[in-house]
Formats: C-alpha cells, structure tokens, sequence
C-alpha cells in the first residue's frame, strides 16, 4: 500500500501468509500466491523475504508465537501439576480456530506434509526444532505432575507426552477432516483415561505395597 | 509408450501417480507432472482420465487396495480375536514402507491437507468415506476381540478405536517426520497399555465383583 510504513507492510505479509499456510500448507505459500494475496509485487515483497523458505520460516514464528499466546497464558493462571497439564490439553486441542486462524494446526500439517522432504530443507527442520521444543514442554509439564503427587513417582514421562500427541493428533482430524461431534469428548476421554492409569502405582508397585500390608 | 496396450498405459499412470501422491500429497499429484513423469502428452492422459479429480480418485482406490494387500492378508492368517487385531495393528504401522511404496500415508496425510477443502470435492468426501469404512473395520475387529474375551464385555469399543488412530498417527509423526528410532517401540507400548486397562472389568465391575465375594 502506498504510505505503509516498512514495518506496517511486513506485518500485514506475516498475517496474510499465516492465513494462507493454516489453509493451504507450506505448498500453499509461495511468493506468487503470497504477492497477490496482499497486493503487493513479487519485487516488493523481496524487499522484505529473500525467499519462498525465508517466508515460511518466518511464519513458523509466528504459528508458534500464536499458539504460545493461545494456549499457553490461561494455562499459566492455573496451579501448576495435573491442572495446569489439563489446561494446557485442553487449550491445545482446536488451537487455530481458538486464536481466529481461518484453517488447522500448520505444525501438525506440516508433519505429514514435510516428511519426506531434505532432512537439510531449514523449513523441515525448524519444524523438527519446535516439536522437540514442545515436546520439551509437555514433559516438563508432566514431570511437574508427578512431583505434586498427581501422577505416579514411577511413570514413563517420555510415553505419557508420546500418547499424548496421539490424542491431539487424532482430535484434529476427527474434528476438522471427519467433523465428529463428538471429537472433543473423545480426546478429553483419553486425556482421562490417560491420566488415570497413570495416577496408579504400576503392578509391581501394588505388589510390593500389598507385601508391606500383610507383614 | 509406442504400442502399449491402452489398459498397461493405465495401470502405469497409477502406479506413477501413487508413487507422487505418497511422496507429494493430494498438492502434487496434477496432469502436467503426472504426464511428464509417465512420458506421456497431456491429451495421452486425458484419454485414460478426464480430469485430475478423477485420477486422484483412482489413486486413493490403489492405495487402498495395497494397504488392504499389505495390512490384512497376513493378519487373516492369524487368530481372531486380540491376536488379529494385534496383527493388523503391526502391519497398520509404517505400511506404505512395507508396501515398498516411497513415502507415507496418503489417507493420514490427506486428512491434514484437504481438512479446508470444501465439504463436496470428490476427493475429500472420499477419503472420509474410506476412512469410515477403515474404522468399522477396526470396531469390528476389536468387538471381535471382545466377544473371544480378550477384551473386557463392558469395553467402549468407539473410543477404543479413537485411540487406536491416535497412536497410529503419531507413529506415522514419530517414525516419518522425527525419525525417532524408539517409534515403533512407543507405538507397541500405548498399544500394549491400551490393551492392558481394556483387558479389566471397569472400576464399577470390580467394586460388584468385590461385593459378591464378600457375600
């Protein structure tokens, strides 16, 4: 636009691109597309990218920036332990739509869409990098949890953040492709059931706990 | 190719066109590189499909086709019940792999790119419908492994089927995308952990049970 300052126009890029990557994937954001959709050239917008990956990297920022935003500020109001694990769940599932986004999780698109592109493609692993940052997370999270005594002192951590994943993964397809009503219900099911076997000391402990009973 | 009977010329440009769409998505699978990787003109594949819908359509039978040669044969050798479904589940993980096909799942990554794309395309009211016909396969399986009491009678047999697609999803992330060498390691463990707090009568079973051997 004429009279936009730099800073203005480079915004108004990140935005447009966001809305395109949450609705077409990172094959969805190319320079031409990106140009046209906010009126500006293709000479125009390298004044601000360099290139298609520099884009993408730059909006796998702001994804992530959102979604720290979206999920994680109400989460942080909640006491720390299994009520902060839930609400962090919890804000998590549906997280675009929750934060205006107009399509899915770009993260979650990615992986099935970056899999078997380079393992060098700095798009791909950034995308690696913010996982593992996540992932990071959710076992700090769930490592708390066990220290407040609401999950069991002997859980796997590692596994308990892997099924979590498996229960986002799958809300968001059976809420966004199959459009199941009952999507929501069902993650929070697992979530609880995930949780509850979790709460209990494993077999070997029951046993060892039995013993102490009966001497 | 010069002489080839019209029927291989098709079946060319579906083993071409799964080998793209495994490795490109719904995104990569058009008529002008569909007609430069076969070596055919545009108006040679028009002959055999009119229109890149209709390819794609035909390109998610073929994959079903191979999961189903590639996940079932083997486990209908097994027996029925929790070992079947055990079987399938095994053969489920990483099969386009095992189909020697170059890349991922279609039907997992198509859930992730066309979850925007409108509700009547062809291609997406497809690939929901193949994965309800795959659901009620595993529900049937599963109500399978009920009824020979592997499986607790008292079992919600949908959300069990829910998680399922939950660890298989995230084996897909674990195994394609992060290249975690523990993948198939986690994805055994949920599934052994799901099996496990499915395998007992539920709290409310065991407080009856308690009840009657206190009578």
């Amino acid at each position: 636009m004429i009279g936009e300052p730099m800073k203005d126009t480079k915004q108004r890029i990140v935005t447009e691109g966001l809305d395109l990557l949450v609705r077409s994937g990172f094959g969805g954001v190319t320079l031409g597309v990106l140009a046209q959709q906010t009126g500006l050239s293709k000479s125009g917008l390298f004044a601000h990218f360099g290139s298609k990956s520099e884009v993408q990297l730059r909006l796998l920022e702001e994804a992530a920036e959102v979604s720290r935003t979206t999920i994680l500020e109400p989460a942080m109001n909640v006491a720390s332990g299994l009520p902060r694990l839930r609400a962090v769940f919890e804000g998590w599932l549906g997280w675009t739509e929750k934060a205006g986004l107009r399509g899915g999780c770009p993260v979650a698109g990615g992986f099935f869409e970056l899999d078997d592109a380079d393992p060098q493609d700095p798009v791909r692993r950034r995308l690696v990098a913010l996982e593992a940052e996540w992932r990071t997370f959710l076992l700090e999270l769930t490592a708390a949890a066990v220290k407040t005594g609401d999950l069991s002192p002997d859980l796997d951590v590692d596994q308990f953040v892997w099924e979590l994943c498996g229960i986002y993964l799958n809300h968001h397809v059976s809420y966004r492709f199959i459009r199941d009503p009952r999507a929501t219900k069902r993650a929070l099911t697992a979530f609880a059931g995930l949780v509850s076997r979790s709460s209990q000391p494993s077999q070997a402990k029951k046993k060892t706990a039995a013993k102490r009973s009966r001497r």
